[in-house]
């Protein structure tokens, strides 16, 4: 049989900021979530276009020729290549689409990773 | 600059049921909506996965092996090759993440797909 997967029972499942969960896998892609809350680094994936899709808070994504201002309920993609910011002033919860190769802290970045994991 | 999408907006701006509509594409993937009542038919989709997250409402999708029954905050992925139909007693709105290959109406029916267009 077929999981029912709910948005909140999973965001209830985990705590730690800045660190993508993996909720689903379809066509090549993971679902993820993640809490974000203060500045994350600017960084762009050159091969992977990505899907923010705010649950709860609000998110901005800055870009280098403006910023992008998300709601619960609303989303942007972020086309490959594009350098952007996420930076949240209160934890927001979110949702990722994006192929499973995208590493979450980009491209050529000295920093680790988050290890991925299925909640 | 890139664009917010919000599904609230996205789902005002139509009325017509069984007919997703197209708000986001990446990585070969379109996101859609569409608002959905009453009982599609049986169909699966030989070579795509696919998503749905209701947004508002409820909606039930019955397997030859059961059911699973989602609301607002919810999803589910059907994998592909597995028959599906999707059934809503009320007016549900839900979106859906899939492959831009795939048809509504599922693989070998001689019902007429919808006819994708961008909201």
């Amino acid at each position: 049989m077929l999981e029912t997967v709910s948005l909140a029972e999973k965001f209830s499942r985990f705590a730690d900021q800045w660190s993508p969960k993996l909720i689903g896998e379809l066509n090549g892609q993971y679902v993820k979530l993640a809490k974000l809350e203060g500045e994350f680094h600017w960084h762009a994936h050159a091969e992977e276009d990505e899907l923010f899709l705010v649950v709860r808070g609000r998110l901005r994504i800055e870009l280098r020729d403006g910023v992008v201002e998300l709601g619960p309920g609303e989303l942007v993609v972020v086309p490959r290549g594009v350098e952007h910011r996420p930076v949240a002033d209160e934890e927001a919860e979110v949702l990722l689409f994006e192929p499973k190769s995208t590493v979450n802290v980009g491209d050529g970045s000295d920093r680790e990773a988050a290890r991925l994991e299925w909640i």
